[in-house]
């Protein structure tokens, strides 16, 4: 792959409602498959907990690792919500009420007839040199600082977020992946596979066994942005059938 | 929570078919679930790449920092199960092909009346120093070697790995717990005990519906080493009868 123009990526799952498993995670596949479509690799996932040090500590690790971070989760109004002032301090960076956001609630609110209380104007909270995020779905916004995006937990809105994040975020890449389904067992084709797989090791090729009744079958999967070494690589591997 | 006799966890999901979103991650929170039932708290979950250098580096970043470490993924037969290899360098011990685990393999692929090629047989490999984690599912076994537990990618020979593991770990520490039969259904109590629940991310609470000739009721089982915890949560638990 071209390293030159390749763009990476973390991932950062917040909370403690999915890191116990009271809630499945569905966000960051969510967000891998979205970001492959523009060229961006995820290198990498983390679930942490709501506690401040560790949510800091993983931001600016990974804010310095990877070209892009994503944040799910965190900025609701509730007192477990912190994800906000913790980017304000991995930044060093204050944490005032936005008065963009604050009329984007007022409005959302007032249309609602539910009360603008101070737990929910904690959600206009933006940190100082931020960009907005819109959310189109519950209007407390989600925003982006530097390489960071920081967006919601909740799934409709977080893919929201991402999909106007998306239409930012400039195609310089778009990887292209073909699936090549072999009706024998993975152990049966494992050995050629890696004889080819060596050839090729800046080339993603996966291999992912599965079962269909009484049928032991392998997928894989080539994945680059080069057409014509994907098209290479196809022919080698279709010699396993 | 007492602290001092309080276990921690890592969990590291392993594999390119996971960070890319192709396959949704199911192992992190079957296991969490799991590890409260024995008083386990799960402190961070990793999702990373079929890559030597980030697998060892967070292996051995994570082992020093949590009570455990538990490994999904990467220890099938094909070029890109390279998670036994890894845990050897992190270790600094070799991964010879340990007699017992081979034996395993022959005769589950007598059995199958498949052969045992060289590819298979790598699943025999074992760092040394290491302990087998039977797999009643397909042979290939999983191993412990001192607080790390390195099991299988496929989630039912995860959780039959997960089972036989969490029968030993369940005797160092003894869980308490505490069942609530409440006659509604458990529609009817959902919203409320989920607010509970969330107020105690560290207990594992369950709730098993159950209909017994006409009526519709919920067992609810509190599961915790502490058991003023679980009488405190019992108490509130009773406030939904």
């Amino acid at each position: 792959m071209d390293q030159s123009s390749h763009r990476t990526c973390g991932i950062i799952i917040i909370g403690n409602e999915i890191l116990s498993g009271r809630t499945q995670d569905l966000n960051s596949r969510y967000l891998a498959q979205r970001l492959l479509t523009v060229g961006i690799t995820v290198n990498e996932v983390r679930i942490i907990s709501d506690i401040k040090d560790q949510i800091i500590d993983c931001i600016n690790e990974l804010r310095n690792k990877y070209t892009f971070i994503f944040t799910s989760g965190g900025i609701g109004p509730t007192h477990d919500d912190i994800t906000a002032e913790c980017i304000a301090s991995a930044f060093a960076v204050d944490l005032p009420i936005k008065k963009d956001a604050k009329i984007l609630l007022e409005n959302y609110y007032i249309e609602k007839k539910i009360k603008l209380n101070s737990s929910r104007l904690r959600m206009a909270r933006i940190p100082k040199g931020a960009v907005m995020i819109p959310n189109p779905v519950s209007a407390a916004p989600g925003f982006q600082i530097k390489n960071v995006f920081v967006l919601a937990g909740v799934p409709n809105i977080f893919q929201a977020m991402v999909e106007n994040i998306l239409k930012k975020l400039e195609v310089e890449i778009s990887i292209k992946s073909k699936t090549i389904t072999i009706n024998k067992a993975e152990g049966d084709i494992a050995e050629k596979l890696s004889i080819i797989a060596s050839n090729y090791p800046n080339v993603s090729i996966g291999s992912y066994p599965f079962e269909n009744g009484l049928i032991k079958g392998t997928n894989i999967v080539i994945s680059h942005h080069d057409e014509k070494l994907i098209k290479e690589i196809t022919k080698l591997t279709e010699t396993l059938k």
